[in-house]
């Protein structure tokens, strides 16, 4: 329980607070805060691994909302709201539903009478995921102060059409473990690459959030894509400030290779082109069967012009002694494996296939950290209380 | 925790007793056990007010069963079994089925081993919903008198074909806390209408369920609807003996204006026709879609005929003061919001939007309260243990 | 409590452990084994019959993956788990996929970070479900191994292509029920017949199971199906070696009357030839519609040449003395109840409705002593705690 300690130093320390907080988007929220959160997190990792349990709330709900197929921030988000005490509780409003207005405002109050935590998947439509999940938010604060919810409950981001809050900061905390420190972090650089897929349509919240989030540790973050792939120009501005700040690097590149040069972790990842995605939007919205077919039959064309975007051996040996950290948020695209071509060789991928599963064994925590954080005004009192309760997570052994 | 303190006087004093009871009907129940159950979800509010855990179950299941949509009360469902410390167990047989006889009988043991509650929404056959809670509660005796079932659940009525009790409840729970107390509704009048919707077959079991219910009170209750949109005879015979009893009136009127005319409250609200409700149950039965659809269509042609019942700011006018408490069971077609024209204008609806929220807010207790009264013999002596234990709800603050 | 205390007893002098092992198919246990989780089954029903908690786990969850229609055992897993302070998540994967290799490897871990127990139903498909249950075994042990998961989450068969030993296991404990001992098994006969269903394509399992299991009890298993009706040749192998090391016997017979004579036991139950099961994997393999219409089809009609393989009064009157005990895993297809002709007459079924109710309620604790044997190394120890701790299921009574 050393390491626990330590977090708890650290916690204590700082001035940063969550409370009472919605978390939407990384860039919306101080350095100290991310950090808070990681500490957070790793306190609650250690008391995991000691057998305490992390219970802290004897009944509520907390609510998820997936607007997309997920599995793997669904079993994240359900062991966070788990470890912490909280029931989770589906709203399945059917996925090509887009509420809006009395709708939302009346749901969101609705589902909430006893709710800590409200999470949301909504990533398909671009320009609407983050919008919705404000609307959520607002709702939950109005229904707060009018007297109908006895609690304000926290918005989590689990995935929209511009960040990926909860994969970023598990990203982030296995690049700390990694590497030893967030400090250590400073200098390396780390290529978020455009990868082959014979999918299209992949969200850009992946790419968005590390270009948004690993620009802040000083690192030198270079963004790499075939022409025309572009991501959303608000993130890119945003990336640019975080390095400036941070005495870090922001560039792109439209060359898998070049970005690979000298890279200590790289991140290959497919997603569709911005202006794709906008087109999409307006046809699902339409609800334009045809015009979406011919979009995608376009995209994959396109898309197959850059089948050598593909993270092989040999580009790996551009990286810094070969040896670069790969990355992704899974499930990859493997050639030969789950694709034909696509974006990983087989070998790459084995070889570090342990890696991308202890990086996402990060996100069921940094979930329950921003549960914790959000509903808990002393997040460092709560964790000494919880060690001190000393309550056996499996008992009787 | 003075409240609190009243709540349990007035518990310890009742000779009522839900204990090994199901709830299917209000008028089921005597008026005292009615009384108990809101002064048990008073209780229940309180406590989680003062931040008290009122889990009383350390293992267990609550079963919930959704033969029709729903997701406000599938959430006070899971608020409330949450509550107590039960786990939802969704028994999910698809909706189109309806089982009988062996199937009904077995089903109903087969779930039930660790259960304590089976809640069912059963409201889309006419004839039908009431008559298979009824054959579960019965499977459930059956069981447990022959020693399958370490325990008999009980069952509660989420919506059947005949009443809606946990909304009727919480509406008059919100009547209570709206006009003070339940003494205080004596000569209140209450306008149950009609409103149009441009949906059909919206099922009878909220106005049955209020007439059913609020007749109890002394309350004047005047029921509204365009001819030929009655409700079953059974239930407007019990809500003239009922009005008789309390020294209320019951009055049958077919002009929203006229029910509106010097209300204190009003519930304009859609239904289809008792007699449609029994053709379209025939036809469901008989799978017969052809049917089924042009059902539908001359239901809808005949309900555009009554576009007028619409509650806006004009009839509101006509009400006590001009200010009568508007009331819906939620969602509300609201004219310009959900739909073009509805049961409600938009300003209406507007003014009182939060007093709705507030009306179903009442929901999760009010289930709670029927779970806790049914599975515990001593309501009072167990909300006075746990105060007592004071173990809280949000830990370590 | 006596029974409780005897049943620590026993559980305390087995040298049987299952700690840290998966539960797939019973002959891979040793009757050391099998008898201990028994005892624990027994214990753990003592202690919720004396309103004691059985949680052992404060937090934690209890992954089911049911890729085939469940009810019955969906219910009871969902028991079991909740019994143990274990939180239930679905992993829904649709039923139509089979995921191989990295697809299972990723995907058994991605679940598993906060996971004590992975229970599996996959019985559609002839030589895949077992082969599925210890590809996710050694995907979690190599995840365990590797760092990636700090637990080793235990699989349970809650249904394979070869053997269903939740259900054999539950009817053990319901044959040890009724006859006193398991020793009073020795020298039973028991009738493992196929009976006529209108429906095909039932798993080989549960038969499979039962004859796998009931004969290391020393009882006479007679096997009886119509001439093509086999089941997989290795377990009737098992069946046979159990057989003779148990001092019983096992025979085969193509009449269900000739093995109901003198028979103790009767467990008239449909299932699909093991032919037939071949083709029908590699039809859905090749997604051959057409193909799968057609086999199922001359399935059905050879099916109705042994229409008279139905469990009748008639029939039961070659029994042991009549009074043969008749089992079923439920649903059964009754003549005349379910379908117009099935497995067993209205008449034979209703005697013994209550039985195979209560057959079935030992399902979920058996299911609990697979989990808790699996997870804590001093099954006896654990109990007794638990006993002493003495907290109460249902509390403030």
């Amino acid at each position: 329980m050393d390491n626990f300690r330590k977090n708890i130093e650290v916690i204590k320390k700082t001035n940063a607070s969550l409370f009472g907080k919605d978390f939407l988007l990384t860039w919306d929220k101080s350095s100290e805060e991310l950090e808070m959160l990681i500490h957070v997190a790793e306190a609650l990792k250690n008391l995991n691994n000691a057998n305490i349990s992390t219970k802290c709330f004897d009944t509520g709900l907390a609510v998820s909302q997936f607007r997309d197929n997920s599995t793997r921030t669904r079993f994240s988000f359900a062991s966070a709201a788990n470890m912490l005490g909280l029931t989770v509780q589906d709203l399945d409003e059917g996925k090509s539903q887009i509420a809006h207005g009395e709708t939302v405002r009346e749901t969101s109050n609705m589902i909430s009478f006893l709710t800590e935590i409200v999470g949301i998947r909504d990533d398909m439509y671009l320009g609407a995921g983050h919008t919705y999940m404000k609307e959520v938010a607002d709702s939950l604060e109005d229904g707060f102060k009018e007297g109908v919810l006895p609690q304000r409950p926290a918005v989590i981001n689990l995935q929209c059409d511009i960040d990926h809050p909860t994969q970023s900061m598990a990203d982030l905390m296995h690049l700390k473990s990694y590497f030893g420190s967030l400090e250590n972090l400073k200098g390396k650089k780390i290529a978020m690459s455009w990868a082959y897929s014979p999918s299209y349509g992949k969200p850009l919240s992946v790419p968005q959030g590390i270009i948004g989030l690993m620009t802040r540790y000083g690192m030198e973050v270079e963004l790499a894509y075939p022409e025309g792939y572009d991501l959303i120009p608000e993130v890119i501005e945003i990336a640019e400030k975080n390095a400036k700040q941070s005495g870090g690097s922001f560039k792109i590149a439209n060359s898998m290779q070049e970005a690979f040069i000298n890279a200590d972790i790289v991140y290959p990842k497919s997603w569709a082109p911005y202006s794709v995605m906008q087109k999409r939007t307006k046809l699902l919205y339409a609800n334009d069967k045809d015009g979406l077919k011919d979009l995608e039959m376009a995209c994959l064309i396109n898309n197959a012009k850059f089948k050598n975007w593909e993270c092989d051996a040999e580009k790996m040996k551009l990286t810094k002694n070969g040896n670069a950290l790969y990355m992704h948020c899974l499930p990859a695209d493997i050639s030969g494996v789950s694709c034909n071509e696509g974006e990983v060789s087989r070998e790459v991928f084995d070889k570090y296939r342990i890696e991308t599963y202890k990086e996402a064994g990060f996100k069921p925590y940094i979930i329950a950290a921003m549960m914790l954080s959000s509903r808990f005004n002393d997040a460092a009192g709560l964790l000494q209380f919880i060690e001190k309760r000393d309550t056996k997570r499996i008992q009787g052994i």
